[in-house]
């Protein structure tokens, strides 16, 4: 079938709804909105007993209306044929302040009161849910991580659809259902997120039924989906692969058999495209259906208020009526439109929903707010790891051979991927080969639903029922995994390091979200790490030039809670594996993991990177010479590159001034360089400072941006000492070489710093100051000698100087 | 006219060439390819007037082949409609790395060679161009601010569309003609950007022709827009409001046809558009036309090698053959496909382009690599700005009446924008309004050419004619500013302070941009500063909850250049009056101002304002009790609920302890706290010292997280004892009292972190102490005891202490 043929769905009112079925979900549906407009304004009389009266009204009127009107109509409807087909559901409410719809519902269903018993489900109760919404400490106006059913706050718009998609992943039963803002729509992450219907298997994966609600507005604006031609809103859902059902209108009556309808044809497409995907094995790319709700904002608010209107228009979108305390006629107009649902016809005096209509709503975990996958933890399973050691690059000595970090967890992640067919997906925009992590696709390739072309059998490596998520936006991807984690499942991303700042602010919200599931919400049990990998480093991103070098986004991990954030910088590839197993196996952290792609020197064996990575910092004894004594000075690095040509200027130190005592320091666990005051990662000062000594001269070499260390290590005895060096912003189409010379993290320009901090050093070194300032004059022109060449870092290896520590030695 | 009746439009492949100029075309698209290519491999004889030998070819090859084919050929058909209409054109390269496309013309059409004369148009210059390529320090494989005519460097993807309205806007006379690569095409930024269309005014704007290029691949993978029927991406566009023209095909001579009549096509649309809006008044909304470009992935390159598709394929992404030095059938394929452009036919024995082909690109600044609005500071006047100093906020005392900042701001704006209609406008994502600028809509609503309805004319403020920017897309609007400026007109960005984080990255690459622009290409000229305005900051943020609450911005900014980076946080509304004025008349920064929203304390009158605006960073004398002695402890603050709380705890601490000498210090340019030798704002240290001792404690109150103030004092005499409050990260649905107190930044705390550094206090101030925190419990207690209310912090007002240095009084 093509779209030409398919014409515009509008599902005929045909009488889905007998008329006592209408009656009694309009019911329902009035009392969710009650209780929505009760908890923006009652702070008494929650059940319209007694005449509506100033003191009855909540000091300070909180709370957007706008978008639940049409929110709870369509939870009530899909509580309908949930119950009618037993549908595993879920719901992910997109629109930004909606949560009084899906705590409504919540409450009435009952599994807000499991959670909150004090909320209970009488007048008290429903008193104590009113006062609560807004208040200090108490119920946001998002679907925070307190509100049972939800894996989507939308405080940050944009994110909905990507979530829903991850949700869905591997989940063949279930349908996720994500009522779409028409505000959060314009956003650029939401735009393109609906094209992961070309990334969704009907086989192997459930259904995402997308519900667009165009109630018209935004805060003080049109929204444009509701203000372009019918016509084009058509043909914009038909060009992004889905079938459009249109429900438009306000006549209640009208609205529930056209929803009804819709809801109805919706669930036959999407059996009907799941029964002959599955029958046939053959996934195709199906045109999943989709509704466009057009009701208006506010819907069954206030028409007008003081001459202006108020429904279906912009000024619904928060408080529809102000100053109800004070102003007599407000408060008549918030009377009549709370007495218009009729209380008093569907709560009982004590204040408990009545019988004919709790059973309206499915039981037990069928409940779209008690629902399992919405608390990923419940149905989390850990992953079946193999041993990370088996992948083990051979390290006969110390910083003599090369391996690239990625490559060798790509080999671990193909097998890591084969053990976990149903619950593990690699996420990557389009770079997991350019990042060099391509074994994976010896487990799976890629998940592709759209046309395939003969040539693809040549090495493109797409196929339906890949597990490796490959699309050119960071948002879809980020929100892709996202869902996929928050739904008990597992996975990791990875992207160049600059463009990671892509998805500062989602990382931001998840943060957010994680530290108060994890600290404030006992019931939501431990999900999987969000594992981010940042690879095609600042210090390899030479030939691409300034654009593509920021380190930056470390700093901004940071300002998030340290319960929740955990930083890794692997010096090589034994580490990486070791780091990638611990984070694989966590929970409820971010994990962010810094490693380059190109080969790089290995320095531990498998057993020693193992130790290494389990303390997280620690001195390399076969690198320094300062063993059972105090140094004169400690070199110090974090990250691959940049432990290099630490190392090499320890060695060129060592050579040339064989008496001065150097101590050298590698971190893995960024995160031990803060107090353990102030991160439970963090080192005491006391052992910090038998690292870094009290009081001299320290030389860090850091992969970032250089403050990150001062912030980490200000409060530290000897801070004042602790010398940094890393990316400070001098780029352009460069060599690494070069790029590490600019910015001084250089062999060379390290142990001048070393010279300019040890105070005897100044004079009695100062010949070798010299050798050193040439040597980085000559090696650029070395390199440049090489003709068109691109010059490396020079190649260089550990010296092994004669009555060192033995390399694999215990430190 | 409706979408449904407007049919498919595929341009007749009519003869709008004659043999003779299809002739021409295509032999100047063959020099353009050939130089594209001579780029990638040759670092000797480049016109290959010898046998291709493997010293002829780079030692290492890099640079990117497949995008540069398809956007060479529609560069050539641009100036075949340049010169034909006398067009006033630019050309923004979407596509990540395809800057050999736009090099390679810029340096035919002599443009280059007028800026760099070392890359003359000749065999030496050719050489030097190729040589040059991707080699270090030389040119990138994007459109870097190096390059002729460039406003986009697409080295992150996603902004070409936005950029090109930005540069559209209140440009009648101007085509912007921007290519979409389609791997671009697939993320959020852009997947939205389309909707532009409904934003861009006939009558008074330009037109934007977007090209978009359907080569089928990204670096490993085919792009969805090419993978899905042609009839659902038809929909797509049209859905977007755009009328798509298709040009498909991979015979060059079809190809030239067809691409010949679809510039035609599109420019009689844009021309019938524009003729009809401005002769009848009415804007309408346009269909503008848009181009599908579907042409293969390195056209005319090598169809195979070793047995591998190549042409049409995602292999030719980069570099299409490799290793052409060390396997001579690669040197053979290349030399092969290299001739296949009959160099020979192009360029004379001197290497410069033939006279017949030379002449078909347009002249002077019609040149698209010399059009004057590509290097905007040559067309950018100053703003004809009101004098900011009208619009004081009465002070007769400090500290004693309110106003809300931004809503001050909002009145002068009002006056920028009338002063300014042809080039200022305002952008923000739906939250003018909320932010308080509203009263800029007197001067001109919002642009809004989508369906308006009659109840939109109370207070919608919205118009075809408006000039005021609100969409729901942090990302489009931020592209549009970009845009705009670049092209030599001026803005100012605002929104939500927490929101701010998801155009990090489009931060990092306009500051990126603006570095090497500034510094590095001398013939740019100064462009107006990106000014990024946070409002509804952290502190306000309370009943929208922790989701709202983020400051880290500033840290994100703080990691870029000196040269481009400043940071206001003015105290209070006249403090905003005079940084906004100076950020309006500044060129070459990004200037981030944070200011609330809400009724903040007025501090400074306006004469007061602009001198400590002027200082940066100072003592107010008022406040402290220091005068002529040195203090005891400094208290200091940036931002306006900090200075509060600051004043505040200096208050409590002046009333309890009269005999403690403490010197309060204002900052509102935070890069005055950095060293000089750091940042051009910086205070040397003698000048620091002077303000914050060189070793009394200093309480320091600061807006964002705390760690900002540490990374820009690590380095000072005294920052061991510069102990910081910020906000970290302690939020929920809360009150700004319990917010503040929460991250200890309110008066009590304070005033507590003072007696705790003052060592005499340590005994003498333990029942102050005591009282201060009662005070914490009691003020939570006072505000809850108020019932449902939601506490503010409390009102307060400067005691205006007796003897006190007159509160006007100089510093």
């Amino acid at each position: 079938m093509t779209i030409a043929q398919d014409d515009q769905r509008q599902p005929a009112a045909a009488a889905v709804l007998d008329p006592e079925e209408l009656r009694r979900m309009d019911a329902y549906w009035r009392a969710c909105n009650y209780l929505c407009a009760g908890m923006i304004y009652l702070r008494d009389n929650p059940l319209l007993k007694e005449p509506l009266r100033p003191e009855h009204i909540k000091n300070r009127l909180l709370g957007h209306w706008g978008s639940d009107p049409g929110q709870t109509f369509t939870w009530v409807h899909l509580n309908r044929v949930i119950r009618k087909y037993d549908l595993d559901m879920i719901y992910i409410s997109g629109p930004g302040h909606g949560a009084p719809a899906v705590i409504s519902n919540c409450y009435l269903e009952g599994g807000y009161s499991e959670i909150y018993p004090e909320k209970s489900q009488d007048e008290t109760g429903m008193l104590g849910l009113f006062r609560a919404f807004s208040f200090p400490g108490q119920l946001g106006s998002h679907c925070t991580p307190e509100v049972p059913g939800s894996i989507h706050e939308g405080g940050e718009l944009g994110y909905s659809v990507s979530h829903a998609f991850g949700a869905a992943f591997d989940n063949p039963g279930l349908i996720v259902s994500v009522v779409v803002g028409d505000g959060e729509a314009e956003t650029g992450p939401l735009a393109t997120s609906w094209h992961s219907n070309k990334f969704l298997n009907p086989i192997r994966d459930g259904a995402v039924l997308p519900i667009l609600h165009l109630n018209g507005y935004k805060i003080a604006n049109p929204t444009l989906l509701a203000r372009i031609e019918p016509e084009e809103l058509e043909y914009l859902f038909k060009g992004y692969g889905w079938t459009p059902y249109v429900v438009e209108g306000d006549d209640p009556p009208l609205m529930h058999e056209q929803m009804a309808a819709a809801l109805e044809s919706c669930l036959r497409d999407i059996r009907a495209i799941q029964r002959e995907a599955r029958n046939t094995g053959e996934p195709g790319r199906p045109r999943w259906p989709m509704i466009i709700l057009r009701s208006p904002k506010g819907w069954t608010g206030p028409k007008q208020v003081d001459g202006h209107k108020v429904e279906d228009f912009w000024r619904s979108h928060q408080v529809p009526v102000s100053d109800a305390q004070t102003n007599p006629e407000h408060l008549r107009v918030v009377e009549q439109w709370l007495r218009s649902y009729r209380p008093e016809e569907l709560f009982d005096r004590r204040g408990t929903l009545l019988a004919e209509l709790r059973e309206l709503a499915p039981g037990g975990e069928r409940r779209m707010s008690a629902n399992p996958h919405a608390n990923g933890g419940r149905l989390r399973k850990p992953l079946d790891l193999p041993d990370f050691r088996r992948y083990a690059v051979p390290v006969d000595s110390p910083a003599t051979t090369k391996a690239s970090p990625t490559e060798t967890l790509g080999r671990y992640l193909c097998d890591v991927m084969r053990q976990n067919m149903q619950n593990f997906r690699l996420f990557s925009p389009d770079e997991n080969a350019s990042n060099r992590l391509q074994d994976v696709y010896r487990a799976s390739p890629k998940t592709w639903l759209a046309r395939i072309k003969p040539e693809d059998a040549d090495g493109t490596q797409i196929a339906p029922d890949g597990r490796v998520m490959e699309m050119l936006s960071e948002h879809t991807l980020e929100g892709w995994l996202e869902g996929y984690i928050l739904t008990g499942r597992h996975g990791l991303f990875n992207t160049y390091e600059a463009f990671v700042h892509i998805i500062d602010s989602m990382y931001n919200q998840h943060a957010k979200w994680l530290e108060k599931s994890k600290l404030e919400t006992r019931w939501r049990l431990p999900v999987s790490s969000l594992n981010i990998l940042i690879s095609s480093v600042v210090w390899r991103q030479d030939h691409n030039g300034f654009t593509h070098q920021d380190p930056g986004f470390l700093d901004l991990v940071s300002n998030k809670s340290a319960e929740i954030t955990r930083i890794y910088l692997p010096p090589d590839a034994n580490c990486l594996l070791s780091v990638a197993d611990h984070c694989l196996r966590s929970t409820d952290y971010v994990n962010v993991i810094v490693a380059d792609k190109q080969p790089h020197l290995a320095y531990l064996d498998m057993q020693d990177a193992i130790v290494h990575c389990a303390k997280g910092i620690g001195i390399w004894p076969w690198v320094g010479n300062d063993a059972g004594c105090e140094p004169d000075v400690v070199m110090a690095s974090a990250g691959d590159i940049l432990t290099q040509e630490a190392l090499a200027a320890v060695a060129i130190l060592r050579e040339h001034l064989p008496d001065l005592k150097i101590r050298y320091v590698n971190v893995v666990d960024l995160y031990r360089l803060q107090p353990d005051t102030e991160h439970p990662h963090g080192l005491s000062d006391a052992d910090f400072d038998s690292l870094f000594t009290k009081d001299k001269p320290v030389i860090f070499n850091f992969h970032g941006y250089p403050w990150l260390i001062h912030k980490f290590t200000y409060r530290r005895t000897n801070h004042s000492n602790i010398h940094v060096r890393g990316y400070k912003e001098k780029g352009n189409i460069d060599t690494p070489l070069e790029l590490a010379i600019q910015n001084q993290v250089d062999r060379y320009n390290l142990a001048i710093d070393v010279i300019n901090r040890v105070p005897r050093l100044q004079d009695s070194a100062a010949h070798l100051k010299e050798w050193l300032k040439r040597q980085i004059i000559e090696s650029v022109a070395y390199a440049y000698s090489e003709g068109m060449d691109r010059p490396e870092i020079r190649d260089w290896q550990w010296p092994q100087f004669p009555g060192s520590i033995d390399a694999q030695g215990q430190d």
